[in-house]
């Protein structure tokens, strides 16, 4: 599996998880639990995010974004958003020209 | 540009704007004024994150997670860790097999 | 005024500013511009808090607890709920005897 | 005890706490595990209270914010902040006139 399919492969499994128990998967408990408890985790691994960057760890801030970047996905699932809806936006807000005056315009805002 | 190619499409950008005048671009501007602002605006949206997923606009939550997720990578570029090694990690943690307890286990601790 | 008078006073000013025009207070333009505006403003401030927080500088992070507490009693205002409500619940869970246990299992949930 | 007491009240016990061992107090236990970890409750209960605001349940976002201050006061202690100087500034910045102009400014830095 190569880098740029592994969003792809995640969200599928993410999916499959819906179909499995709560006590027999991390993933479907945290479905199980609702999306208040989901939103707990990003804000949660979101500031854990913040700590470890103003730490000297590459490695240890490179698993705390893994770990925000998946609890968004799993937040995305349990919404029926699909993952490539976020690429394609941040593709169409910071494409191939334009890209600083677009992601000035939308961070101001 | 395939959607699986996009956090590489970015990176490459957001490392060229390391050479680029901050008042000419908004991303230099981030690198300029330093991680605490950069980290700040990862704090931020993250909020927005949270607040976008308790209404009922899928298109804002959207475009919310693209912001958060276009705001690590510029932490990520500023620190100059390659977004590969986040999906690497993603793929490690949450791979072909035993993905929910690895997930459970580093959520847990 | 002495210190443990301010919360209340402020919380008699924050009410007052209900009547006040948008564009002639920044605490009525914040009531003006929603509850979702208000929590954007709680979540940035407690970023701001922990990047502070991570710095030297006692003196920046005194002003950014007070930035976080003051936009907290907006919401409060914003909902109704008294000032008061949260520092009784702070001192039934926190009083005099068994603190620690109240604390923990409450943190802990 | 009255209401404007528990801030200064709750203080006094978190000094003392600094002297208790990890395991017989939570508050010790927080100290013990050190700032990164104190912080890290700091982001998790005010995503909370963002979570709660959005909800209908006051009792619900009064407890998670009494949570918020209660870290925060917990942060303080380990940095041997007195509170006081938090609500001294907050006095200071909004005080019986040009609150708003005050507020504004220091809100929109």
């Amino acid at each position: 599996m190569q880098n740029h399919e592994i969003l792809e492969q995640l969200q599928n499994v993410l999916i499959a998880r819906k179909n499995v128990d709560a006590d027999q998967s991390y993933v479907a408990s945290l479905y199980n639990k609702g999306i208040d408890h989901i939103l707990k985790k990003v804000g949660e691994e979101s500031s854990e995010v913040i700590i470890a960057a103003k730490g000297a760890d590459s490695v240890a801030l490179t698993k705390e974004v893994a770990d925000l970047w998946f609890h968004c996905m799993v937040m995305l699932a349990d919404k029926n958003i699909d993952v490539n809806d976020v690429l394609t936006e941040m593709s169409r807000r910071f494409g191939t020209s334009g890209l600083e005056e677009k992601a000035s315009r939308t961070a101001k805002t």
